[in-house]
């Protein structure tokens, strides 16, 4: 830390990523990518884009807007994009929460929401899941404080139905709340059908998990007009031109072709439902999941064990070192070829630690 | 504005980007791009890299920090990598400025400073430029502020030589000078040199001019490793990975062809001496620029006036309309085909309103 380091931000934790490391062709299940290759479409787009890169993007992405906009059933001033959906969760934070106004979320949910807020200087409240990892939904009805729900949650892959997400929105009217759909697509119920209902919510997506576009940086938010002013206020004031050429055009790319998208999603839901069966049968406890993730616990080995034996035989998991989930480890679905060399390996680390 | 607006923005006017029209081909002189491509080597690169997209890009930047830290002579842990040039300026205001640390920058310069300085609840000073738009040093001496300087000056173009920057420096051991230099390559002196012998000098560039990737959006900073640790900590809570793969790749395509982006300084430098003399044939006044645009004002004929009729004939320009200014166009150094055919157009537009 340097001597000028602001005062405020003398005490700050910073989020960790997953790892991504370059030296070795893991077997990647740590960080929720896609194990398919974005849209041919996406990526011819960002090819031709290539060669303008003299040229600034526009910074209104018109044309991306009104591609979503359409795809979503919303008008164009109803979308907003950003550089991966971190950065629409940061802009909330900063336009909807203050000192007055705080935030609260789940104990177990996206890692980043507690940094978000003290980086931004915002108070908040972690309302703990369940014993089984619900959500506890009386405990956020007119809460009266700005509420961030990821739906599906991570890292648990638990959704909630959409008859509850809108019990809180609509309990809670003098707050923003903020759905986090960045898994929906695999399974869960979004909440984009409601922002004509209400003026208070903020739907939250990204390009990065279901389009397979997490290296490109693409994330976005729906919500009534005011409410995304207000994102763009935040965005004009801080870097207006977030999005490149290329992400831009591999967007506009990707919602040509919603056919290989929706295939992709199925085939996950598909390698998802034989994961979960193959792991329960060799004794983990996994969480339904709707998301591209799945959350499990062995009955007799350590959640650390696990990772760290997976990682030294090349395949790599996500283990957080959080008292309440550290007998757990976050398992990305990938290809059927990689879920079976998952199988296979504990398969192998569980007959040697018998 | 919605209702949920935080009131500490609540009075906040973002910053106005150059217009990006999308629905005519102008001759485009006004967000200051380069003429020429990306280096072959940068596209094929960003090319290539499209094809992985489904895969999170490294956010540490291990390959293109490791290939400008050659480039540059300085270590890996001394450059930070960010979302174009205004995210790291950003940053800074963030990280080194603060209620009890006031920003202070000049009157004229870049027109984001007092947007960063609102947007973060920065105090400001503005110091006014002398009457022939040079900087006022002595005042910045000892001041006791954050300092930023742009060098070359933008909109002015107007270069502070080294030895002077490096006296602000010195004179304030306490606060952090922040040195921009967007334009730096087209003729001024880098303050790069200076970083291992002065602790609170922040130097911050970008790919968008001299290396023709304004849309792939690819700014940095060099400074000791104290204050670049302090602006990944901002990086970190905001959003890790802020650079995406193809704009990553395309800067070490960059970083590989050196020597296109030498020839490509050198042509633009020609370009604004012959343009500088034009322009003063036809009886404008010029400042003497060290950047990729200049800065003029005709004997007769008014600032807006001539941008409008210049953007009626399918030139667009940049007017500022600021009282100091107003007189004045910013007009990026093209090609020589379309300097060409901005000199012709003004010619007949003088022609036209003798």
């Amino acid at each position: 830390m340097s001597k000028f380091f602001s005062e405020k931000y003398k005490d700050l934790v910073p989020y960790t990523p997953g790892e991504q490391p370059t030296e070795f062709r893991y077997i990647k299940l740590n960080t929720n990518e896609s194990p398919f290759a974005p849209s041919p479409i996406a990526e011819k787009y960002a090819k031709d884009a290539a060669c303008d890169l003299q040229l600034y993007s526009d910074p209104e992405c018109r044309e991306l807007v009104k591609k979503s906009a359409e795809y979503f059933g919303v008008d164009a001033d109803e979308i907003i994009f950003t550089n991966g959906s971190d950065d629409i969760l940061n802009f909330a934070f900063m336009a909807f929460c203050d000192k007055n106004r705080p935030a609260v979320f789940a104990d177990i949910t996206y890692g980043f929401y507690p940094v978000f807020a003290e980086f931004n200087g915002v108070p908040y409240e972690e309302i703990p899941l369940r014993d089984d990892f619900t959500m506890d939904v009386e405990k956020f009805i007119g809460i009266n404080k700005t509420i961030f729900i990821a739906n599906p949650n991570a890292p648990t892959g638990i959704a909630l139905p959409l008859t509850e997400v809108e019990r809180i929105i609509s309990s809670n009217p003098d707050n923003i709340v903020v759905v986090d759909e960045a898994y929906v697509d695999f399974g869960a119920e979004s909440a984009v059908s409601l922002i004509h209902k209400y003026d208070n919510l903020l739907v939250t997506q990204t390009f990065s998990k279901s389009r397979s576009m997490a290296g490109a940086r693409l994330g976005f938010g729906v919500a009534c007009k005011e409410i995304i002013q207000d994102l763009n206020t935040v965005r004009y004031s801080t870097n207006p031109y977030n999005i490149n050429r290329m992400t831009m055009a591999a967007g506009i790319g990707a919602l040509e072709d919603n056919k290989y998208f929706f295939d992709n999603c199925k085939m996950i839901a598909k390698n998802r439902l034989w994961t979960t069966n193959e792991l329960r049968r060799l004794g983990f406890t996994v969480l339904d999941s709707q998301a591209n993730f799945i959350f499990a616990k062995h009955n007799s080995l350590g959640g650390e064990f696990i990772y760290k034996e997976l990682k030294s035989r090349g395949i790599l998991v996500r283990h957080f070192d959080k008292e309440r989930i550290k007998d757990y480890n976050r398992i990305t679905i990938g290809s059927i070829y990689q879920m079976e060399a998952l199988i296979e390996t504990l398969g192998i680390i569980l007959e040697e630690n018998k």
